[in-house]
């Protein structure tokens, strides 16, 4: 017996650990003004492989699935196509429409660190958006979750559209747009020379990978630099991101939020700002996020592409594994540990008793019945970091009494119930 | 394009009230220290439909598939059969091991009513464990649970070791305890008179449906009476059940748990008590969640059979689905509204500066940047029951100042955002 390749179980304190981050995730959301939405997870597999849907690499990628009757069907490879599902089949929703999601995704791809089987993901989208102030949002909320989580984060940002009018600038013919931005986006990975032998092999003309060289060898590739030297002055791609940079300016949000000439995040299905959030301090190497407009998408997954502007949508995807993983180090601030009843010549009636008063003033309960010497048990409890053990014996329950056992202050004594919620409730509060 | 027959999507104020029930529950298991667990759905075929996994009603409805390696997966069909692969696979939990789990499972069976293809399931079990104190725990926390909902229920149980030995009592062979016990269960679906054609059906010996029709016929079928007519004193089923029935009467839980002689839940793999959990004003027939103890199967599944008294295991199954289906109707206590902000002159630094500081004193808040006239936003506002929307103009803003519109007083002034805080922020703490 095993677990399916790239596919994991979760319990005991990393899954608190896990679910502690998905709450903070999902309060902020919410702050947001973003309703959670749940998916289904089969799909019919001819949405899918629609030609909108996921392109071809993550198609291959997915888990077909037949039921009883030959339907075909997928299980779902990201949060998007789903999305746009939803939107396609409740035609009376309001625009705009904001969304988090956050849900198990399969991809039957390689396994490797951060690439799973069977994974969570995260995504925040609103679609019925026009304005830049709409992917501000979106990186404000970047920026407020990974304060939250205590994650000092850096915001990548660009604008394909803006890309585009460099790359034009400097003679890459529209069609090899998309394929030398793919390029570019390997940058930090492959640098400079790497990206030099991709353009050659990709075979574009000289001018052109000179151009893009050029561009690669910059001294000053701040956003007014390049327009200034482009002639990008009053261009749509420009306003675009100038736009976007003065909200950042003005919100002080400029440090955290970089502007990035090379960025492009290769997925061609994004129309404007595209951003990616890495660890401030690079020791995290993976993308912990990104994101990005894409306003033709889901109108044309809907069967409306004549209505771009309708659907336009600005999204945000947490690499919430990745977040995971990045904190899986840090220390773990523990939920409380129960109050552990015992009991010492007390049947289940007193016990159970005594646990259900516990629990009605909120109190996490455990009961231990191993009929265990009581030396052992509490030997046992220390070790294992609780701190309150709660003896219930025959005397003291007749009088009314139960003895509480302080394993950090090391005292001990009988109180009332009422005394002894006094002495530990305020532990268990928020 | 359509949903899978038998899926949902949920969002907006649906998934709001779904997510509110799934939190009520969540709270009251942590409160009984349950800790949660997270499957994988991707299972290996050979586990799913191991001799000792869901029997062939399950399996046959069990979603096959095979990755592109050919290796043969399934999707799980229900959180029991995970459980106890997590417990094979994890030689190193301390026993007692509590959990619960709640997730989707998927089904390709008839759907209908109550019955989904993908659905919501949520386990609540502890391993380990052999005292009656176990089960009573767990009907204290359904109690609890329901409570919490608001919802009366009627808790029915039952001991499948003491049921047997009436049978035995009354003429039924060994062999045949378990189908006779099938076709008891559905008494309350089909009455008095259609177990009696289900048993001659079955053909079993007259002695024996006469002595389950003088069964049925009792007048008194109290515990005591039953033990009495049958002579069990001291026999071990009827010891189980008078252990159970002392407790559930000293902790005040008899009227709500109420001791069913004919109720057995039809599955062979429980051991000893059973119970099942219904809607006490009888408006919904389905059964909102049932358990029991079940001391093998957990053993066997893990390969360990000759220890089954190390894996002895009690469960409660919530029927969440169903649970979500009999609140549907209830008046929905509303998560608080927005706070919405509208641009009065003012760009979108002014409005996304304001949201900031909005949320980071816990509001949530919502930009409305449609561009619309003041009096049609303020309208529809109005309409979907949202009562703080905040004017940010350009005058007031470089006062300090913007204009709080409450439509539940109908009032509207101008103030410093320390003010505005102090009047709304109560809203939303809670």
């Amino acid at each position: 017996m095993q677990n399916v390749k790239g596919t994991y179980d979760y319990f005991g304190r990393e899954q608190a650990r896990r679910r502690q981050i998905q709450n903070i995730l999902r309060n902020k959301f919410e702050l947001y003004d973003f309703d959670e939405m749940v998916t289904t997870e089969l799909t019919e597999l001819d949405f899918l492989t629609s030609k909108y849907a996921g392109g071809d690499e993550i198609v291959k990628e997915m888990y077909q699935l037949t039921d009883q009757r030959k339907r075909r069907l997928g299980l779902r490879y990201d949060l998007t196509i789903p999305f746009a599902k939803v939107i396609a089949l409740n035609p009376g929703i309001e625009l705009p429409f904001k969304r988090y999601e956050m849900g198990k995704v399969f991809r039957d791809g390689p396994v490797k660190r951060g690439r799973l089987r069977e994974f969570l993901q995260c995504d925040v989208d609103m679609v019925g958006v026009r304005g830049p102030e709409a992917e501000v949002e979106l990186m404000q909320l970047a920026v407020d979750v990974f304060g939250a989580l205590d994650i000092a984060v850096v915001l990548k940002w660009n604008n394909r559209r803006f890309l585009a009018e460099v790359l034009e600038a400097v003679s890459v013919q529209a069609e090899d747009t998309s394929s030398v931005m793919l390029t570019l986006d390997k940058l930090a990975k492959i640098g400079v020379i790497g990206v030099k032998e991709e353009l050659l092999e990709k075979g574009f003309s000289d001018n052109a990978t000179r151009g893009v060289m050029g561009l690669l060898e910059l001294e000053d590739v701040s956003l007014e630099a390049i327009v200034l030297k482009y002639g990008l002055q009053g261009s749509e791609g420009a306003l675009e991101v100038l736009a976007v940079r003065n909200i950042l300016r003005e919100l002080g949000l400029e440090k955290t939020c970089v502007f990035d000439l090379f960025l492009s995040r290769g997925l061609s299905f994004y129309t404007g700002t595209v951003y990616e959030i890495f660890d401030a301090t690079g020791g995290y190497a993976s993308s912990l996020g990104g994101g990005g407009r894409y306003d033709a998408i889901i109108g044309k997954l809907v069967g409306k592409d004549d209505t771009e502007s309708e659907y336009s949508a600005v999204g945000l995807s947490f690499g919430i594994e990745s977040i995971m993983a990045l904190l899986e180090e840090r220390a773990y601030e523990a939920v409380p540990a129960p109050v552990v009843l015992i009991p010492v010549g007390v049947s289940a009636v007193e016990l159970l008793q005594t646990a259900a008063e516990l629990r009605a003033a909120g109190l996490r309960v455990r009961l231990d019945t191993s009929g265990r010497k009581l030396k052992n048990i509490l030997a046992s409890l220390a070790n294992s970091g609780i701190r309150y053990a709660v003896l219930v014996g025959e005397t003291e329950w007749k009088a009314g009494m139960v003895r509480l056992k302080d394993m950090e202050e090391w005292v001990e004594r009988d109180m009332s119930m009422d005394e002894l919620l006094y002495r530990i409730a305020d532990k268990y509060v928020g």
